[in-house]
């Protein structure tokens, strides 16, 4: 990525308050998450891209985690706009998130940026909770609240598992035949896998006692 | 981990050739894997731990990666163990895959070296390799050729990403509902899924052209 000169963006002049001036910080910000990760990234730099002061990316964002939580959402769209896109596809239900979620993947634009996502997630405890947020809000919640899907507070989480360990063995680390299967049929497959996860009776494993495991965190965290 | 005083460890006198040796060195490269990382960790500390030289550390493994490969084979015992540990267990295939994966995973001993496995893999050439190599040998080899399934160098790694996916959000990012099920809620789930894949007439999926993906690499690799 080139980093462009800062005078020669600051004399562009954009005005703090200016909404042009927030899509940049997040693009700038977009892009740093994807080139150097969750932990590598820093404010200075991602308002250096983006030809602003610092302080100003803090007065919108709050924190680098504000920031980060910001530019998922620019990539994924408002929870609105998700329930939108749901509500516009075709098929059952599992085949709708399927198509959804591999269709943010397949673009290549956004591509690096959910590795770099899934990546700091497993090591970065920001990170991890701004992808917990999102997932509640923009997939728990519409499918809970707009679709009507009872549990989905458990079910969708179960869906995520099947649809993240496919995109990781498809996009991060390309494994065959997941990395050379057209996108249509890694949908066509997952989708009565993703039905079972969201609309089928499980009561047996849904209502079992939850015992809470001691999990140590990864190596490095 | 507490690193052993080098000439402590020295004077214990390991002959260079002896099985208690290799099995020092595999035994330190676990630990260092797991708290490190696959980057991070280097020859020469492994050596150091297990009280021996570098240059017998080469000889045995040749390399980092070798060594690597060796201390993932001691984690998940042989081609021959994998698969007389499927032959003992019960219920259909996809459960008793299922039983064995997560069984690996339950081990507070082996869950730290598994977890930095699978984030190597996500950023390291030469770990992403071994990871493969392991995967061809003791799951595909052993399903394929063992159990006679056939098309099993498609279904393993199909039936990997529902697995992959639940071991990460139940160990690596611990989400519920996945962090808290008892795991023989997790096999109950997950076995009709596997058994879908390992199983079930894909031949829709299975047998379509397929076209490589231009996949760039995860941040920072």
């Amino acid at each position: 990525m080139s980093v462009p000169d800062v005078e020669t963006t600051r004399r562009r002049g954009r005005r703090p308050g200016s909404p042009n001036t927030r899509e940049a910080v997040l693009t700038a910000a977009r892009a740093a998450f994807a080139e150097h990760g969750y932990r590598k990234a820093t404010i200075r730099s991602i308002a250096r891209d983006a030809g602003v002061d610092p302080s100003l990316v803090i007065q919108f964002f709050t924190s680098k985690e504000g920031l980060f939580r910001a530019s998922l959402e620019l990539l994924i769209g408002s929870p609105e706009e998700v329930a939108a896109r749901f509500a516009a596809a075709d098929g059952t239900l599992g085949r709708r998130l399927a198509t959804f979620y591999f269709g943010l993947w397949e673009r290549p634009d956004t591509r690096p940026a959910l590795t770099a996502m899934a990546l700091s997630a497993a090591s970065e405890d920001e990170a991890r909770r701004a992808v917990r947020g999102l997932m509640a809000r923009h997939f728990v919640g519409v499918i809970g609240r707009e679709i009507g899907v009872e549990q989905a507070s458990r079910r969708v989480p179960l869906a995520a598992t099947q649809m993240l360990g496919m995109a990781f063995l498809r996009y991060v680390v390309p494994t065959d035949p997941m990395a050379s299967m057209p996108v249509d049929d890694v949908v066509g497959l997952l989708a009565p896998v993703l039905d079972r996860y969201l609309t089928d009776d499980l009561d047996e494993f849904l209502t079992a006692e939850l015992i809470p495991l001691s999990v140590p965190g990864p190596a490095g965290s």
